[in-house]
């Protein structure tokens, strides 16, 4: 639970329900959606598929489901599914589709924009497609945004290459675009701009757009057919889900533009951290709600200062080795961000009286 | 959506939250669950820990995720699990565990009572354990109640054969207490006493205790550990997954002791549908809220009946082939009893008319 | 390794390779036949696809393997493969195909010649095929000769019902015809009469045909492209896999007619048997090699009487629970029939008499 | 089939049985080793053990299958087997063990060496060995001979620290020891001093030791208990597999030291490929009996150098994009390297002389 003193900068996974969700989630027509019943998880699919600009659309009880159910229903058991090395479908999501699937995860190196490099992917061919030898590449991933490389946004002069390699080698094109919405804002562009460079696309109602629960899945009808049914086999198919719809769907319809705030915030607070004797963050890097900063030498070390820092109201992540994240969204104010880069600063020279004592 | 004029007894997964449980969403305390911050998801674990009196428990999306990660966690690769060839596990879970964990399920004739029979249990062992050529049997499922043999509650005499043999053959007992509650009601014994003949179990929040979305496992602290691992992997972390939580806490503070009017309900259907002429149902078998029948000859085809009572505001089920499902619940009152075998009986005598005609 | 007092009757496998088999493995002109290069194994390819009256073939090192990767071949991920419940395929191959594969194996009651039983698979049938919570069926297996049932080979009338169940409802036909040719030879038609009823057929060169190693898949030329592409992934691509296909090349040119003699030897068994005093066989259902019998009461329990005969150089085995079985091979003559039946008939007379003393 | 003026130099895959494994296989005595009564496989098993210096052994139709059964043997459902990124284990074995085993193979950057790095290895271990999100890593893969190094031996000084690094994180270590014999020549040690840096190691009896098939992997009792398990599952268990065993006798007994005489012969091969205008070829690198060498521009491609080199009767590989490899064994003789070098030479010039044409 968020209580008052705390600035929670970990991630924007924390958001807690608006009250107009509360009330919306309140009210809601609800019926049985395994039956295909629920009128409100019917709504937001419509709303989910209109805006990402693909024919049909599936809720989630996660990016995770999202992203092993989407993976499943493009990959035939036995073929690759190319990935960033740094993405989260290949860190954070416990290698699912190949334990769940029979897919293996090959991962690619990324540019400084998060994407799969093109010379890599074309690395991971094949050398002879009919030699059963080699697993068959079905599917490239890309993260919109790009959380690991600082949540860079893909605008559609990032995606068109990796589409076109994914078209001339008959592979799909998955967007893990669990932050897509905030890659849009930034871009200035609708998503469904950046959704098309994609067969299909994944985002999160849960991050930025401040919904307690749920993800949605974007295709083509019968590839959202398929993700039904492994979603009923994976055990996510829920009962009334039109409680977490109507949430869902008043995030789509009033948190998009807000997010620009986040973005802002994000700035200033990277500015802020930047001017810390001992902190070196890089505004300019700064494109949506995601910070990255690391401490120089000498200074604590990361695992210390998240703890100092936590003392004292603020938390921050470690994401990998060697740098530390923090994430605005709407719970965090421009008071906030003052007060974070305030106390960041207090825990750094005070690390740094306390050794030289 | 269920509307006003109808009578909805397909199942009780059609239940929608309480005026208390929507009002406990909106203002349960929330946190972001994956990282294991939600209070309300505590509590909820804990209530439901202690009403299975089981050291652990964990929420779930649903009970398809349950069962699956709860199987994931006791059989090893290559294991197999005995199930009841009726149960819910082997006909409406999709194989999942075969598919997502190398899984095999070995379907089991079952008694009267839906019970895998020792017998059969007994032919599925292994002629020799250390033979490769033989997948090793790991957990022995129970269902309880047991749906497709009517709702059928088993009570520790019904367990503690199948849970003997179990322990004997070193494999682990999982109880698929979807609706576990009505059975602990209509024998009149905490749920905990049918809890205690497995080593583990899955509950079923939305189905009569009427919360929208959920389910719980409950087990030993190391298993729910692995519990929690699946469910990671298969995407069922969900992040303020409080607010189902809160209508999952109201469901087990309130919803419990009030099965017993919906077993009454019941009671009185069968009892009604037996006195139409032209439909059998065995009111004797009825011990919770599941009421199976048959339409004898010369009479309307099930699909036909179904769709003729719909249109008069009825819902049925067709469960397997050969018999039809009503199921009562929270939302079924005394009087829709009495209108559902009304129109019941009303559409057998008009098709026979029109049959005659 | 067999000796000379020893009449092994546990199974056609042990049959070893015969002179001729020995000389054609130390001259077989070899390649690397996992470049596709071993012109022995092309060789008996065509050989066994003509033998099968399939377009293509594929060598394997056992009939285990040949099964699993003729079922991942014809089954996608998550579907259902219905084979008899007393197949070989469901008892014997530790299930395989539901770790190595994501398909499950539905165990169908199977006739008194051991194929599933009709009615059976119609029951399996999903209710709904587009209701994600079904597994759907992609696959019918037969066993040819149906090994628990006794050997009994099924010829042309006993196929067709099963061939047009599975085309009306798009499954494929796979046929584990590890003992096909004993079918033919009794049956006295061209084993590719009997695999005309299947999509796919595999057959062992490693049983009555007396090769030491090998089984075949046989089918449509796209469908053996991806058994060969499962073949590798589970490794059982081989080097200089010439010198297994030479003995195979011998088996099939010389081997299959001699077949006849094995079946009057079971024959002559079953009636030896039959007559003594404590056994009951059945003559009368021996259609092929293999013999079941059972000791009647008051005698000695199957592993006893197994381990009695083995002293006496006669071995047997216990199938299943409650029966034992006798295989006839080319290395058991006319003598060691005459012997077993003696030995076989010493062993329960003097058990009685000792347990009568 | 190789005919008279054809040298091979794709791979030592290619060799054949010499006369004494042909005459073995005819001699050998022979059993059902799926049973294990095959007293050849046992003999082989037992010297195969003892060259490793590991408790037990088990026979395997390929060295894929070795490496597939022994992480899976290691490796629980759901973990991480970190791999090098060049290795075959990655590249050439269809990513098995994700499909069968429910494994994510993790790639690792190699050094110069081709052993995983040990940067990259502990930049694989989880930030959190509890938090599910994370993937657990069990196993640690090392190859030796390197094939895509070239054929870089490893001896105790190279492989101590990846053990070490493995201990200390509770990982097993599993050797690819495709031609572990290669590398023991070279170092003049016993192979068993370089599998004991290693819980599990496999080795092929069918490249450079010239049995036509089957590779051993050996390692602890247990360990092997859970590979013949496996094995049975994939289909690996054979019938008289004493005729493979009987060749692999002979390799093991009398065709290790002979090793010593490829490797000389790599080397001139290198010599002499590196003087060709137009070649590079590093003699320095070549330790075992891989020549890795690169058409120096203006040159052909390699596509166009292998075809006119085949059309000459000298066979190479390209390995990976942009190199190509040339593997010495028993049937390449020192006149065959000198008529290599020769052919090649001439590809080059005569390729320049028509491009200037």
């Amino acid at each position: 639970m968020i209580t008052v003193p705390i600035i929670e900068l970990r991630s924007d996974t924390f958001t807690r329900p608006t009250p107009d969700m509360l009330a919306a989630m309140a009210t809601a027509p609800l019926g049985d959606d395994v039956y295909g019943e629920d009128p409100t998880v019917r709504l937001l699919e419509e709303k989910a598929s209109d805006a990402m600009g693909k024919p049909a659309a599936c809720l989630m009880p996660s990016g995770t489901m999202a992203n092993l159910a989407a993976l499943t229903a493009h990959a035939p058991r036995g073929s690759r599914v190319l990935a960033g090395r740094d993405s989260d479908i290949y860190v954070y999501e416990a290698h699912g589709v190949s334990v769940c699937s029979g897919v293996a995860l090959d991962p690619i190196a990324v540019d400084d924009l998060g994407r799969p490099r093109l010379a890599d992917l074309a690395a991971a061919l094949p050398e002879d497609w009919d030699d059963p030898q080699f697993s068959l590449p079905a599917v490239v991933c890309v993260e919109n945004t790009a959380n690991r490389a600082g949540g860079i946004p893909l605008g559609p002069p990032d995606l068109v290459d990796i589409a076109e390699f994914a078209r001339d080698h008959r592979m799909a094109v998955h967007m893990d675009g669990a932050r897509i919405f905030n890659a849009a804002v930034a871009l200035r562009v609708p998503a469904r701009e950046l959704a098309r460079y994609a067969d299909s696309v994944q985002f999160c109602l849960s991050k930025g757009l401040s919904a307690p629960i749920g993800s949605v899945v974007a295709g083509q009808a019968g590839f959202i057919n398929r993700v039904r049914r492994v979603r009923k086999m994976l055990g996510g198919g829920m009962r009334q889900a039109g409680v977490i719809a109507a949430a869902g769907i008043i995030a789509l319809d009033t948190m998009v533009d807000r997010l620009a705030e986040d973005h802002a915030h994000a700035r200033l607070l990277a500015e802020g951290l930047d001017q810390i004797d001992g902190i070196s963050a890089d505004p300019a890097r700064v494109r949506t709600n995601i910070v990255m900063c690391k401490v120089d030498e000498p200074g604590p070390p990361h695992a210390t200062l998240i703890a100092l820092a936590a003392e004292r109201g603020v938390r921050l992540a470690e994401l990998g080795k060697g740098q530390l994240r923090a994430v605005t969204h709407r719970e965090i104010t421009r008071d906030d961000i003052d007060r974070a880069v305030h106390i960041i600063g207090a825990v750094v020279r005070d690390w740094r009286k306390e050794q030289a004592a």
